[in-house]
């Protein structure tokens, strides 16, 4: 049995501090009940700046933030590191790695997973840029593709370990080939002269539609692929990856890369976890109604990437973003009040406040629900709301300051390989 | 072979990029030599301020600087990532994991490494300090016991799991025992209030002599063991640790600590590298003359911590201490200078600028060649000194607003794990 008091109040626990999780138990501070929130980490991480911490632009520290910070001055709120195993909605319990604790309401807010179609291969040999972990992964890979380049002079052996494909078009993928062609132009050449850096190293960005940013508008698809054109980046759309064995891609088409630097962004599927089998979709999400409440399952809810709920204008589900989840998170709160007060529940309607993604110093597409707008002002929206979004004044602080560096210095300090990749490829370490 | 181009001068290979090897190589900017700088870590790092990596304060990138930055500039010097197998002084080359490389002149300045003296038990139960990744390891540790303790309600369990136990007590002991008595005063109890902080968690700091810091002067240990005690640290002074299996500390006194945290500081010793046994004395370090000339090995040298130059003044060499190391460096650029220019060598003589070290806020003591002093006035100088030591405009920022913020907030906000160390204790990746 995990250990956690007994409380007067009905106890929610929540399984994920992400953006979903955390908005609900703020949300839940002072009201009448006992909290206790699951994470397997005991930090949330603001996912949107990722990329930044692969590339070297950010200090991981400055995008991880304490989860028992958060929730310090909540009375009735426990956080406990801890990694689910199942849920037993029969018996109402969640059994985890330090034991079981009993529920009266679920909230599985876990979000989602990387999503490799099945091919066993390609993920198997692909790097991933989900968590912390990984995106440093990628960064310690990046540098120790370059040092082992100054090894040979055979020039096909380093145009394959300086060939960085990143396969998927979203705005996670089109974020990092932006950082990366950055890295590319204003830093490795100093840092590696002896490397023919300019046209070695090489920036491939494979998508399987028609266009980057295919969730975004037809406009600023455009701009971001010009933005990436310019930074050096070669796009390539409509071609599908088939496979990927360490050292050559197929895909569907004549198109072959050789690389030793493959980053899989092409797709996420829910994170559902064991126990709700009957509620969960095609794409690993849990079917929710409009109070997230989990198909046919009492008392439990889901929200957030995780939590699909079928609607008119989102077929599928909401885009799997940091504003559904919070969102959703937000009105779980109010409508578990309510759930206690016997009153009716309020309905979830997406509050779409548009999306955005930047490409490199000064470039950047935003999307506003009525327009569109591209270059240095969406560059500057794009820095504000993501300082603003930041959970912590030294975070906030903290990559100000770097951001503010970079930009003066077209530096990016943080290319150190603080634990190898490489060495430890096998090793289930390197991923966690 | 190791690809490195030719050059008309003659080839200066450091190994090396700690305080010694980076002062030399850019002293030798410049000159008539080609340099080949070797280390296995891609950064060189600030060991002075590693334990406030450990404890949270500073964010593991802070104290962090890329290598290639610093010979950036350097035309004629080439860094390496490369761990180095052994010297072959007969046929002046370098085996390494990337290749042989051939010397005119070698420059050993690999530092110094733990010393167990030869306890196989401490050495596998132990925590230590001397990496980044290692004071990533006790951050890690330090809150995975904490989230291990509220699992229990078994006191002694949850003692034995709260007993942060330092053995040695030199300024690396004594700044991470006044470090972690911060966080037991102003964040944990905060984070944990479940956990009975204040008199469940105990840090005791165990010294094989008669006083802390006896390197420094009676009255900075004096005032050091006052502060300390101030903060709730328990000092044990002539207590020599004897045995250590992973749950119990045995020492030759009754005293025995139940702990699953400890963390050795207790000695160091030379980090020579194999091949030349024949000049490493008892404390693993290489026995040179006065102009850093390794003892009956022609062309090489050795400077910084693991150089042992005997004097009268300093019996067995001199303190293993950043500026010793910075100050062979410096003077050796100028013999190389001069034994290609068949003038006669410079002898090092040390110039002491004093020695400090801090307990916390407010705390800190210094000694100068001629008076000692401590307090505020003694923290604000360590503060000054350690800033203006740091390399790179971006590191001292990010230091001193870290400083400025934990001041004022009293916080350590990089207490996230980021990667776990219990789960992965048995791992060789937990040490690297």
């Amino acid at each position: 049995m995990m250990n956690i008091p007994d409380s007067a109040h009905p106890r929610v626990v929540i399984i994920g501090g992400g953006f979903g999780g955390l908005s609900l138990a703020r949300k839940l501070k002072g009201k009448n009940f006992q909290v206790v929130l699951l994470d397997k980490h005991n930090y949330h991480n603001f996912q949107p700046l990722m990329y930044q911490v692969a590339t070297g632009g950010l200090e991981a520290g400055s995008i991880a933030y304490p989860i028992r910070k958060v929730v310090q001055d909540h009375k009735e709120t426990f956080f406990r590191m801890a990694v689910v195993e199942k849920v037993d909605t029969e018996n109402k319990k969640v059994v985890t790695n330090i034991g079981t604790i009993y529920y009266h309401y679920l909230v599985i807010a876990t979000g989602s997973t990387n999503n490799f179609f099945g091919n066993k291969e390609i993920e198997k040999h692909s790097m991933v840029m989900k968590t912390i972990p990984e995106a440093l992964n990628i960064r310690s890979l990046l540098i120790e593709n370059l040092e082992l380049a100054l090894q040979t002079n055979d020039e096909a052996a380093q145009r394959e370990l300086m060939n960085f494909v990143i396969v998927g078009a979203g705005p996670t993928g089109v974020e990092l080939a932006g950082a990366l062609a950055e890295l590319k132009k204003a830093v490795l050449p100093k840092d590696y002269p002896d490397l023919d850096i300019a046209n070695r190293m090489q920036i491939n960005l494979v998508q399987g539609v028609d266009r980057v940013l295919d969730a975004m508008s037809v406009k600023s698809s455009r701009a971001a692929e010009k933005y990436l054109k310019d930074l050096g980046v070669k796009i390539h759309t409509n071609v599908r990856v088939t496979n990927y064995d360490g050292k050559v891609i197929e895909t569907a088409t004549d198109l072959q890369f050789h690389s030793q630097a493959v980053i899989w962004s092409a797709g996420v599927k829910g994170a559902a976890v064991n126990g709700v089998e009957t509620a969960v979709d095609k794409a690993s999400r849990i079917r929710v109604n409009s109070f997230n409440e989990v198909e046919g399952i009492k008392d439990v809810f889901a929200i957030g990437d995780v939590a699909a709920m079928y609607g008119d204008k989102y077929k599928f589900g909401h885009p799997m973003m940091a504003q559904p989840a919070i969102q959703q998170g937000e009105l779980l709160a109010e409508n578990l009040e309510r759930i206690q007060n016997k009153m009716a529940l309020k309905a979830f309607t997406y509050n779409d406040k548009g999306s955005m993604a930047t490409i490199g110093r000064n470039k950047a597409v935003v999307d506003l629900p009525k327009f569109h707008f591209n270059g240095v002002f969406a560059w500057f929206v794009w820095m504000f709301v993501h300082l603003l979004s930041l959970i912590g004044f030294k975070n906030k602080a903290l990559v100000f300051w770097s951001w503010v560096y970079n930009y003066f210095v077209f530096d990016r300090e943080s290319r150190v390989i603080i634990r190898p990749f490489r060495m430890y490829k096998k090793n289930s370490m390197a991923q966690d």
